[in-house]
């Protein structure tokens, strides 16, 4: 692989400048790139080069540069998680159309939710998770509930780090923590009341695949006036509906679609399990 | 840029790797990659190697490799799209919950509509579009629309290329695909009955920006059973809405999100217009 003489490959310098957009600063100057990815600026303004010649970055009328839609494409097309997201949208939907307000698909990665998918009212209540936006796992419902779910290794590591709760009602030790994910895994949802913002409770299920494994979480975000508990049923039956699908084997009468190519239904791409990143040794 | 003997950068092999990945065959193994990308299976191997150790590929557990959702997330979380998808989402959603079957957002990119959103029904009729999938521009209804409102000089190519309908109902001539493009532009929605699939009917509308510019054609697939016109005016009265959420100025109260970092409503993102790729001489 082609290396810089401090040792570090272009791919990975290419990857620090994709890293540098975000949602909330989707576009930046080539030195605003140089200066969040830490490079100089004339490497910076090569990378963007070529990464705009390929569509994975685009230049916008007033000379900033953003992430092209070449590269939303790349990772769309083939997601581990489309699988998981098809069977779970229209369930996502009906929830969405019965409680209002967010209704999330949050998978596990790293040491963080990852959320696939969020569909939010006009009027919701305040909430902070965004498609392809991360929460640490220990101060959301999403992420209580994927944690107690998760390798022993990743929960031990979690309730060792410094907790960092976002409000006064969040989990302030450890011992809380423990108490909550012990909750989770006696068959209870993730129940967060001003966890986030003291005004929105959050609401979490776990989704599980064919196999029994937990694959996500399903949320809602709600008022925080007490009556979060109230959906829980609504969730964990709505969690049910989104394994029978997964559990369906590939091409099990649910997709009809077939391109002009000969490409019958796509592959079951459900149940895919994302092994914690922060997991070093063999995760139970 | 770190150059190959070929003259290829290490970049462009990279990409070429990633874009072998699709719906269809999202898992392969290295020497399958190799093939599609064209590479050596030393290269490839190598590629492989280093897109995993970033994340931007995963292996699976029986030693095939896929894309991982870090590349998604890198795509999807600054994606140029993501404000237009966000609001037209809650209308889509409206539009499914009536309508059923599927309900699609498209852009134009290149000569291909992209598809960016696509809900779906269990019992849907047939249908060939596929979130983050892309058709050629004169064979769905969803292309005729973007392109009727494209530069003159990519529907000129459109029209000199061969047009290789898809089934007998589809546009043979260029003389066909002329006269719709011209009822498109007179204000009237495309609606493709059998051009895709002898059962299912495409009907498709232009969603504008706030400043009148075509950025996205919305669409439903029903059963071609000779009502699909009839969805028209759903379909009209929804493309406004979203035009009046993209014309909205960014924080304009239609977002509540705000993190714990500070940062407040994603900068508006409504009104990315795609200059398609093949037009090199300036597009009126």
């Amino acid at each position: 692989m082609a290396r810089t003489p401090t040792g570090e490959s272009v791919l990975a310098r290419a990857i620090r400048v994709l890293d540098a957009f975000t949602a909330d600063e989707p576009s930046l100057t080539v030195g605003e790139v140089a200066r969040r990815s830490g490079l100089h600026v004339a490497t910076a303004s090569r990378l963007v080069g070529e990464l705009t010649a390929h569509g994975l970055l685009e230049r916008t009328a007033d000379r900033r540069v953003r992430v092209g839609v070449r590269l939303w494409e790349l990772g769309a097309r083939a997601s581990p998680t489309l699988g998981l997201r098809e069977a779970a949208m229209p369930f996502l939907e009906d929830v969405h159309a019965v409680v209002g307000h967010h209704v999330q698909l949050g998978v596990l990665d790293g040491a963080d939710v990852l959320f696939l998918e969020r569909l939010t009212a006009r009027d919701a209540v305040i909430n902070f998770s965004r498609i392809a936006g991360r929460l640490p796992l220990a101060t959301s419902s999403s992420g209580v509930v994927l944690l107690a779910h998760a390798p022993h290794e990743l929960q031990e590591q979690v309730l060792a780090a410094p907790l960092r709760p976002v409000t006064p009602a969040g989990f302030g030790s450890p011992a809380q923590l423990r108490a909550a994910l012990a909750e989770v895994r006696r068959g209870h949802a993730a129940v967060l009341e001003g966890h986030q913002h003291p005004d929105a409770t959050g609401v979490a299920v776990p989704v599980r695949d064919g196999d029994g494994r937990v694959v996500a979480s399903l949320s809602v975000i709600v008022p925080n006036d007490g009556r979060g508990a109230a959906l829980v049923p609504l969730l964990l039956a709505t969690a049910l509906g989104i394994t029978r699908v997964l559990r369906r084997p590939a091409g099990g009468g649910t997709r009809t679609e077939g391109g002009p190519s000969g490409d019958g239904p796509p592959p079951g791409q459900a149940g895919v399990t994302r092994r914690p990143r922060p997991c070093r040794s063999p995760c139970r």
